[in-house]
């Protein structure tokens, strides 16, 4: 996992602006792919599983990551229709990347809260 | 690096919806990390590094990742005044993670790019 430093270092053309980090990069997309992780979910499961995501920006988020082969959505047709998403092998490979996000983020959130205090009362 | 699935399973409180993965999911940080990872940078070295980025959003996310202890900002009084900017010991803590996600990004930049191809042949 570890890259050496000088990888993220300066390059002519910029520090890997690519439109896939950014896509990677999204807070939604991040926690649909960790939800997805646990196996094949309905939309309305994953709408009460993403805290604050509306509707709308669910709706857009899978179609992107569906666009991005990242997710399959597989319509059943019942009634009312039932449709399920799932990742896909590339969207599987991206769970790692995910889980070191999250893990990072569950370790350090303490130190992140200490700075905050630290930083807003020099501020004040 | 690698996480069991079930991690990211279904829980009852959401699937972490941290406020510290929605710092570091933002796209603008991790590309302002991963210029940082090459070394102490200044702001007009920063913003020429990151494509597309405007002088307020730069701003705006240094003082973010400051205040979050992941970057330090040091002031020399020249003339003009030289501000720099390197990373914290937090902060590099982060660079692995980046680094994950710029290696997926351009290990998988050609499957994504055909997956949009099909999926927008399809739509039409």
């Amino acid at each position: 996992m570890a890259m050496s430093t000088p990888a993220f270092g300066p390059a002519p053309e910029g520090c890997l602006a690519s439109e896939v980090l950014n896509r990677i990069g999204d807070k939604w997309s991040v926690y649909a792919i960790a939800c997805l992780g646990g196996g094949t979910l309905r939309f309305s499961e994953l709408r009460r599983q993403i805290d604050g995501i509306s509707q709308r920006m669910l709706t857009a988020t899978l179609r992107a990551l569906e666009r991005d082969g990242l997710v399959t959505r597989t319509m059943y047709p019942e009634i009312p229709p039932r449709v399920e998403y799932a990742l896909t092998p590339l969207g599987k490979s991206l769970l790692d990347v995910v889980g070191t996000l999250i893990a990072w983020s569950e370790t350090h959130t303490a130190d992140i809260d200490r700075a905050r205090t630290d930083y807003d009362q020099r501020s004040r």
